[in-house]
C-alpha cells in the first residue's frame, strides 16, 4: 500500500491505464477520424478511404491498408525539427509507421475490402509516452468508422466484413522490479525494460516488441509483462467498443 | 437584400467573418499555443521559446522570430502526400511559412527580445480556406503567450516590450463583382480575385498580396477589397484582445 | 530639385526607370528568348515550346504555361551555393517561379494555345535588384516570340490568339517617405516598404505584393506606391512593344 | 519421425540451426571484421574503432557503439535498387540498423570503453533469410576483435572490460503449427509467425520482436517460440566462443 | 637491378601485375558473379540479367548493359560515410559507374543481346588501389557468365553473339620517372601521373584516362605509360580466358 | 581538297578551331569573369575569390581552387530539367566539374595562393559541343583575372605567383577515319572516338580522356588525335594570352 505512490509518480496502480478518451469524427473531411488520448498523449488519427489499390496489388481483387505516423515539432518537451525540412523521414518514424500498418492489417480481410485502399494517418499532437500504442488503439476506431462510411456509400458490399476483429496496443515496462502498464514519458525514461504489445480483441498476439534498456531481462520478467499487457488490452478493447457504440464526437471514458 | 443569401453559400453578409475561436494553451509543453478556428478551418499553433539565436545573428543582442507552416495530409477534402515522405517542402508551404514569419516580425522589437528565438509552428489540422490568415491571426496570440511565459521565467527583462503591437490577417475576394470577407474553401475556389491582407492592430498594412484569378482587376476593385479587409482586421484584433484577456483554455468568440 | 539627387544614389528621378534593354533571340535553340536588362540586373529568359501538356491537363484541349526562376551562384555580390548542390530548391526561388508563372498565365488563353506547353526559364546572370520584375517583363517578350514561332511552324492555328494582352512588372518602394520606382539593390536594402506590382498592358492589376520592411505602411503610402507603379508599367509596356516591333537581336532602349 | 522431412525443405530438425561459420579478419583494414554465414546467408561485418565520440556525448567519459546495415543490390533473388541511388534509406534498413546497434549496446559498458566510438557495418552479400540475426551474431565477434585490437594499441585501458557479456540472435517461426529455429528465406516466406530473439550469452533477453504474419498467435505458441530460441542462442554462443578462441581467418563450424 | 626494390615497395618489377584472382559464381542468385582480386583489392561483381529494357530503348530490338560501382564504408583504411545515408551518390562514384558501363558496352552487340538488360554491380569489399580497373576486368567475366546463363535458359538466341570481344583494364603511373603497372594504394598516392587504360582483348583502346598529379607530363611519358599498359592488358586478357575456361568457384591465378 | 567540305559540315579544315571569343569582365560582381565562346557554344565563367579555405585545409598555409559546371535548362536543343528541381546533381555534371577543377589546380601553386579559395563557376548558356573544353579554356582567363584582382587588393602578396602556367583544353575525334579538331555538336554525335585533351601553355599534358564510341581505336589513331590536339591547344594558348593582354570587355578573336 505504502509503496504504490512511490512506484508511479501519478499515483496509478501498476496495472492501471491512464484516462483514455476517443473523440470520433474530429475531422469533417476524413472517412473516419478520432482524437485519441492516453492521458496527456494526444494523437489525431484520420482514415482515408480511396477506391483502387497501389500498382503492385492491381487485379488481385484485394484491398490495402497502410499507415503513416508523424510527430508535430512541438508535440514534445523541446521542439524537434520537421522531417519535411530535413528532407527525409527518420528511422523511428518509419519503424512506427510500419508497425501501425502491420497491426491494422492483422484484423483486415483484404479480399472483403475489395480493391480499395485505406491510409491511416496518425499525427501526434502531444507526446507523453505511448504514442505508438495510442495510435494503434485509435487507428482501429478510425478504421472501423471509415469502413462503415464506405459501406454506407456502397463502396464495399453490404455483407462484406473487412474487419475480422479488433486490435489495440499498450506499453508495459519494469519499474523498480515490478511490471507496470501504460507508461507515460517520465516512466518510459526510467523503465528498465520497455515492451509494446499489440493484441486482438480476442486476446491473441499481433506484435510483441520488448527491448532491454540497460539490463537484459529474464523469462519471468517477460511473463509478468505479458500478463499485465494482456489485461490492459482487454480493458482497451472494451473502451474501443464503447466508443464505437456511442455517438460520434462524444467523448467516451 | 434578397441577393445576399445568393452571394454567400453559408448566408454570411459580404463583410462578415466566419465564427472565430481561440483555445489558448491547447498544448501542455509549448511556451505559447492556441487552437485557432476560422469556421471549419482549424490550425494548431505552437510558439516555442528558446534561449540563443541562429549563428548568423549571434552577438548582436537581438532575437529572432520565425515560423513553419504545414498541412496534415488529411486536413483537406482528399488526402495529400506528406512532404516529409516526398523528401522536400513544396513551394506553397515555403511561401506561407515565410509570410507568417515576416508578419510576426513586423510587430517584434528584436532588441527587446534579447538573444532569444521563438519558432511558431502552424499546423493545419483541417482546411476550409484561409489557412494562412488563420495561422497569422492565431500565431500572434501564441506569440504573446510565449513572451509572457518567458518574462515570467525571467528569460526576458521585466520591462522589455518585444511586442510593438498586434498583427492579424484576413482574406478577401471578388464574388459576382462584390468584395467579400474571409473566404471559405468553396468561395476561394470561385472568387475572381484573391487577396490576403495582414495588418497591425493599429490599422497599418504589413502585407498585401492580391492575385487575379482569371480576370485582372482594376484600381476600384482593389480599393473595395482593401476597405473590407481593413474592417475585418479591426474585428479580428478585438477578438485577439478578448482571447488574451480571458482565461487560457477557455474558448472565446 | 536640390533633394532629388539625395533621394536616389544614381541620380534618377523618383518615378524614373533604370535603362531597360531587351536583346531578343539571344539563344539559338529556344523558340523564344531574350536577354533582359534593368540597369545592371541581367536575366536570360528562354521560352521553350513543346507539344503536349502535363498529365493532369490531358484531353481538355487546353495548353499550359509555367516558369522556373534561378540565380547563378555569382550573380550576386558574394557567391551563393547552387541549389542543385544543396539538393533542394529554396523557398524564395519557388515563390518567384510561381509568381512569374501566374503572371504569364494572366494573359494566356489556354484554349487558344491548344494542347501545348511553354516553359519559361528565367536565369539571373547578374542581380542588382528587381530580378523578379525584370524576369516577368522579359518573359512576356520571349513568350510572344515563342508563340509566333509556333504559329509559323503550324503548331498553333493561324487565327488563334493565345495572348490576350501583355504583362509587365515593376518594383516600387518608400525611400525617405517618398515612393520611388524600380529599386536597384542598394535602394531595395534600405527601402521602408517593398512592393512588386504586375499589370497588364491595359492597366489592370495581375499581382500586388507589398511588404513592410521595418515599419508598417498606411493607406496613403499604399496609394502613392500604386500610382507610381502604374505609370512605370505603362512605360515598360511601350518598351516591350518597341522590342517586339524591332528586329530580333537588336537592342531596344 | 516421418513428418520431419516434410516440415523443413532442407531436412533440418525443427530446432536445428543452419551451418554457421565465422571467418574472422576477412578484411585487412578494419579493427575487427568477420564474414558470418548462416547457411547461404552471408554478411560481411566490419567494426571500425575511432577515438572520440559524437558531439552530443562529448565530455561525459563515455563511448558509443552504433551500427549500419545494408543489403547489396544483388544479395537477393532479384536485383533491388541501391538506396544511395534512390537518395534515401528505406524504413526496413533503418529499423534493422537500429536493432543491431541496440543489441550490441546491451553488452557494452560505455564507461569502460572510454571516449571512443565503434561503428559496426553489416553488409549483406547474400540473403537467404535471417540477415538481421546473422548480422547481430557476427557483429559481436567483430566487436570483440575490435576491442582487443584497441586494447593492444593502448587505446583502451588494459584492465577495462567494455564487453559485459556476449550477444547473439536467431529467428524462430511457426510452420505447420510447430515452432522451428533459424528460418531460411523459403521458410520465412511461409511461416505463420515470425520472431527475432536477441539474447545475451547468459540467457537473458535483449530484444524480443514477434510479428503475426496472417493469423495472430496465442500465449502457448509464444512460449514455444521462446523455448526454441533460447536453446538456439545457447548454441550460437558456443560457436561465437569457439570462433573467438580460434585463429583468425580460420573457418569455424 | 639494385634499384628495382627501391622502385616498388612490394618488390614487384615495374611491369608486373599484382596477383590476380577470379572466383566465379561467388553468389548463388546472380546470373553471373565473380569475386575479383588484384592483390588486396577485392571487388564483388554481380551481373543481373533481366528481360526487357529501359523505357527510352523500348521497341528498337536492342538490349542494354549498365553498371553501378560503390565502396563499402570500411573497404578503406578509415571508414567513410555511406552514400545512402548522405542521401546522394558522390561524383567519384558516378564517374566510375559510368566508366565501367561504357567499357562493357564497347564489347557488346546490343542487337544480338535482344531486348534484355544486364546490370553489373561492382561493390568494393576492400580497396588497395585499382578498384575501377579490377571492377572492369572482373565485370567482363561476370558479364560473360550472365550471357551464357541466359543462353542456357533460352533468353537469348543460341547463335547470338552479344559479346564482340573481351575487355580489361589496368592502371599505370609514373614513379621516380619510370612507368609502372597496376598501382596499389601506396603507389597511387605518390605517383606523379595516374592513368587508367581500358582495352579490348585484341589490343584496341576503349578508354584512356590520364591525369597529371602534381606535374604535367610529356608525350614521351604518355607513350611509355601506354606501352606498359598494353602489355599488362594482354596478360589480364589471358587470365580472364583461363578463368572462363575453368570451373566456376575455382580460384584462378 | 575536294573532300574537305564533305568532312566537316561547316567547311572547317580538319585542324581548324571554331571562332573563339573571350569577353572579359562580363559580370560586375565577380573578381574574374569571362563569356567564352567556341562557335555557338557559350559559357559564362565567374571566378570568385574568398579569403579562407575549407575546413580540411586550414592551417597549412595553402589555398584551394575548385569548380562547378552546370548547363542552363535551355542551353540545349530540347529543354532539360533543372538539377536543382530533381534534387540531385547528375553524374555527367559532377564529372565535368571535377575535371575543370583538376585542370585549373594543375597550374596553381597553392602555397603562393595563401589561405584563399577561388571557386570557378562555369555555366553553359548555350551548348553546341565542347562545353567542357570551352569551360576550361575560359576558366583560365577568369582565374588569372581573379588573381590579379586579389593582388591589387593586397589579398595575395605582390610577388607571389600562384599561376605556374596557363591551361587550355580542346576536343578531338575521328570522323571518316580522320582526326578532326574542336568538334561541334553534330560532329560530336557522329565521331567514332571522342577525346578531350587538357594541356599547359608549355605543351605538357594535364588530362587525356579518350573514349571509343562504337569501335575501339588503335595506337595510330590515338597518336593522330594527340598530334592535332597539341596544335589546337597551342593556338588556344595564344588566344588566351591575347585576351589577357587586351582591354577587359573587349572581344578578342
Amino acid at each position: 500500500m505504502t509503496d504504490t505512490p512511490a512506484l508511479r509518480h501519478d499515483g496509478r496502480a501498476p496495472d492501471q491505464l491512464r484516462e483514455v478518451r476517443f473523440t470520433r469524427n474530429w475531422l469533417d473531411h476524413a472517412e473516419g477520424s478520432v482524437l485519441v488520448e492516453f492521458g496527456r498523449t494526444r494523437v489525431l488519427v484520420a482514415a482515408s478511404f480511396t477506391e483502387g489499390v497501389p500498382r503492385w496489388l492491381k487485379g488481385q481483387g484485394k484491398g490495402w491498408v497502410t499507415s503513416e505516423y508523424e510527430m508535430l515539432p512541438r508535440s514534445t518537451n523541446t521542439r524537434s525539427d520537421r522531417e519535411a525540412r530535413k528532407g527525409k523521414v527518420g528511422g523511428r518514424t518509419h519503424e512506427i509507421s510500419r508497425l501501425i500498418g502491420r497491426s491494422l492489417r492483422a484484423v483486415i480481410d483484404t479480399t472483403a475490402l475489395g480493391e480499395n485502399t485505406i491510409v491511416v494517418d496518425c499525427d501526434v499532437l502531444q507526446a507523453d509516452g505511448g504514442t505508438r500504442t495510442a495510435s494503434i488503439t485509435g487507428a482501429y476506431v478510425a478504421l472501423a468508422d471509415a469502413i462503415e462510411d464506405a459501406r454506407g456509400r456502397g463502396l464495399i458490399r453490404k455483407d462484406a466484413q473487412p474487419l475480422t476483429g479488433s486490435v489495440a496496443a499498450v506499453s508495459v515496462g519494469m519499474i523498480d522490479g515490478r511490471p507496470v502498464l501504460d507508461l507515460d514519458y517520465p516512466e518510459d525514461s526510467t523503465a528498465g525494460t520497455d515492451m509494446n504489445v499489440v493484441m486482438t480483441g480476442e486476446g491473441q498476439f499481433v506484435e510483441v516488441q520488448g527491448t532491454a534498456e540497460g539490463e537484459a531481462f529474464d523469462r519471468a520478467e517477460l511473463d509478468g509483462l505479458l500478463d499485465i499487457a494482456t489485461a490492459g488490452i482487454a480493458e482497451l478493447t472494451k473502451l474501443q467498443q464503447a466508443a464505437l457504440a456511442g455517438e460520434a464526437r462524444e467523448r467516451v471514458l
